[in-house]
């Protein structure tokens, strides 16, 4: 797994081209999330690709050569604030109410809704985390689920621009 | 803007398609996110796209044709969880750490990285929340931003599945 993070002019037909290069070069897109920056007009594309380095260096080689690409970085992992977005609605009708709530402190989520029969819950963190809170949540009822993919910077001083 | 959530197989090329689909017809995705569920091989896309209603009635009837989709649904704002996550360096240099902690304190976002001259937050809620945050640290020296684009749940038990 590789991360790619991507600064992008915020136009139509752009995620078409980027999403266009990796589908062609048969990559499987692991996970992407689109939003803006700092700047007016930009966005950034955080990209989770499945390939070994050798095909990545090609994909970001590619990435580079298309107009509306401003930026590309390839993030380590060990030196990236890699975090992801989970909104998770559970059932109360099996086990209670309390159950869901219990489960949510020890992952200090966030109660985001409460009907009769349901809890929504949202908890950002790493894929690692996440899994761990969907696993527990599992037995219980999970009614459905939604994630945003991760967003990653830099740790300390350094960014992208550098 | 028109809120899609889009349940869609796990395979190469389905962002093209329907990333695609979007570009053809001119409309611009606002704002994107992709991400597992709690079925395996099944992935969910929010797509925030501008257009009128007509408009989005049309690209839902093309989305409902790609073989790769398995459901659609057109959230309501006012019946809708709608939540982001922001991940924002700021710099220390100009006011100092404790300036930019207080106003992380205030919007209660978390503090995911310190280095001797910057801060990093991670935040999540409505874009309009974000915005507020953003603005406030803007003036500190805001020196790289990350969003994931939205993710969005229907308040209380109804789901996509209904």
């Amino acid at each position: 797994m590789y991360t790619l993070s991507v600064l992008v002019d915020d136009k139509a037909g752009v995620l078409t081209r980027v999403a266009g290069l990796f589908a062609r070069r048969g990559f499987n897109i692991a996970s992407l999330a689109v939003g803006g920056t700092e700047q007016h007009g930009v966005s950034r594309m955080t990209i989770v690709v499945d390939g070994d380095r050798a095909e990545v260096e090609q994909v970001r080689k590619q990435l580079d050569k298309l107009i509306d690409v401003r930026k590309i970085e390839q993030l380590e992992m060990t030196d990236t604030l890699g975090r992801e977005l989970m909104m998770v609605k559970v059932s109360t009708e099996t086990q209670g109410r309390a159950a869901v709530l219990e489960i949510a402190g020890i992952f200090r989520a966030n109660i985001v809704d409460v009907s009769l029969t349901t809890v929504t819950l949202e908890m950002t963190g790493t894929a690692d985390k996440l899994r761990a809170l969907f696993e527990l949540l599992e037995p219980l009822g999970v009614v459905e689920l939604t994630r945003t993919g991760m967003v990653a910077l830099q740790r300390g001083e350094k960014t992208i621009y550098d």
